[in-house]
């Protein structure tokens, strides 16, 4: 897991690199006619970068965005109005059951289907009208890292060619992740004093709802620690009652415009006495941390789930280890699970 | 709270008899032009209820459905594409800042706008272009549950309206309710044993993930449990990783389109020697549960989510008084919380 989670630089760029021809041409095409709809249909950590999809893609096309659920299609069988949407799949192996079965049912109803995977020969590929392929290499781990950066890649790369921009912007994506690696030492200094930790909160806002929602997972797939996941506005909304003294909450925190709701959550919970773990370039709401983790560069909001994303992943790695488990092979899981 | 819990057959017949004439005109206009897409606006409880609503609509009109996501509006300022769209906001107090952000936001960008909020004078009221009030009568507890599923029913009441029903059906709903409500001295026996307990999992599907989501909340904001809620497919894809022997899991198990998804995740739970409590009027998974929960009737799938969450606010409230909390102020909050 760590050894990939430092692949992710040269992945990132491979991506890029590889797809960003195509995807102009899809761009060019799909602006052509005006989408009412995109669809995000996604499992487990691909469903992390579909959440960061459905806030990215809001913000930059102005088109709607609605997360699927499978169910609706598989086991209630019901078609939905679909015609003239972008119905996007999203998955590391391609051969996720329900996902294919909703990529088939969005087909037939009229919907334009693309297929982001790591796998060009997968089932998911064959299904959807245009495929995309990450360039991650094999992932060993069943713990997902360098497809899931990969997948937000691609995301990034739809909304550009969504938005009749140029990838530029993106070219800087791997010299941030790459900056990012640098944290290993510091985390691996701070990962010690939470070898007991049994629970936690991790909470995020916008785009990095899915980073809150992806290190969550992380730390429950590889360390077994109950991480919940809440965006800030409805941690407010009940959850936050939890916070007792010492309780561990883990934030995600890069400037811009959901900085000033952490910077007044990171105060509450000072307050509070709570045990805060701030991912942030920003002194402003470290000083308020009882473990500040500052990110080496100061990141624009919109590109920032990339670079934040990997100290947590390396977090959950590192507390694996410090709790005596394997990251690679996590009890009970395996790298491709079936559901409908 | 527990007398509120009490109230809801009757504010569910009130809700019903109260607004289905003014409901049912709404369908005949809607009907008349063909809705793209409708979008679900809450925070907190609202939003378990927009759950719900966003499988039960999609399921039964075939219409797709998004979960807003307020910041987008609020703090990115981005004016989505919602031209003919159905925007509804659910808000127990109709003062939610943000909620009404995107009613106001979407009106302007052409969407037909609803309230559902149990308060017919609130500022909500006033931006929408229907207001439909439920009869819950003023709720005194922090933690919200009458309001909770007379939002369910407003739900119910719009997805018949969209699909040219009548509310036959839905006149049973108030006598499930009472039925659930028999089960009190049952939870009362077994609520002890979970007196210490500090972390769980809660675990649903489509209707019926919006009731682990908001057992879930229960749980967090009036006995400080911390509380995760899945969908029985996520819950497999990475965090089933969690569960050792004694990990305690809620399981909501009507009969229906789910219930073979759920009895395989009981049936695994078994193996894996976790402490499981399934709600259910089927013996086919009481049998292995740890802690069988009988649901007295055998209520369609369609209609289980108010009556399989009755159980869950009983269960909430008699394990915040049995750990010493008072579940009517949950330390850190107040009824109305204001976010952006």
């Amino acid at each position: 897991m760590l050894r990939e989670i430092h692949e992710q630089p040269a992945a990132l760029d491979r991506t890029l690199r590889a797809e960003q021809r195509r995807m102009s041409r899809l761009g060019s095409r799909l602006r052509a006619r005006s989408i009412p709809l995109i669809v995000l249909v996604a499992r487990g950590t691909s469903d992390n970068a579909a959440l960061f999809g459905r806030y990215l893609l809001e913000i930059t096309t102005g088109i709607p965005v609605s997360l699927a659920a499978p169910s609706v299609h598989t086991l209630y069988r019901r078609r939905l109005a679909l015609g003239g949407a972008l119905v996007v799949g999203i998955s590391q192996s391609g051969e996720g059951t329900d996902i294919n079965a909703v990529l088939e049912s969005s087909k037939r109803a009229g919907a334009t289907t693309l297929a982001l995977t790591n796998n060009g020969r997968s089932r998911m590929a064959q299904i959807a009208d245009e495929t995309f392929v990450s360039r991650a290499g094999r992932e060993r781990s069943v713990a997902a890292t360098k497809t899931y950066t990969c997948q937000l890649m691609l995301l990034y790369m739809l909304a550009e060619a969504l938005g009749g921009g140029d990838f530029d912007p993106l070219r800087r994506i791997p010299d941030y992740a790459a900056a990012a690696l640098d944290l290993e030492p510091r985390i691996a200094g701070v990962v010690e004093r939470y070898r007991f930790m049994e629970r936690c909160v991790v909470v995020g806002r916008a785009l990095n709802y899915a980073s809150a929602s992806e290190l969550a997972i992380k730390l429950m797939e590889t360390s077994y620690v109950l991480a919940e996941r809440f965006s800030s506005a409805d941690f407010l909304h009940g959850p936050v009652a939890l916070v007792e003294r010492h309780f561990p909450v883990f934030l995600f925190a890069p400037p811009g415009k959901v900085f000033r709701d952490l910077r007044a959550l990171a105060a509450r919970l000072r307050r509070l006495q709570a045990d805060s773990l701030v991912f942030s370039s920003e002194r402003s709401i470290l000083e308020l941390a009882t473990c500040p983790i500052e990110l080496p560069r100061r990141v624009p909001d919109l590109y920032s789930p990339i670079p934040y994303i990997i100290p947590g992943q390396i977090f959950a790695a590192r507390l694996a280890r410090s709790k005596g488990f394997s990251p690679d092979r996590p009890r009970g899981l395996s790298k491709l699970t079936r559901t409908l």
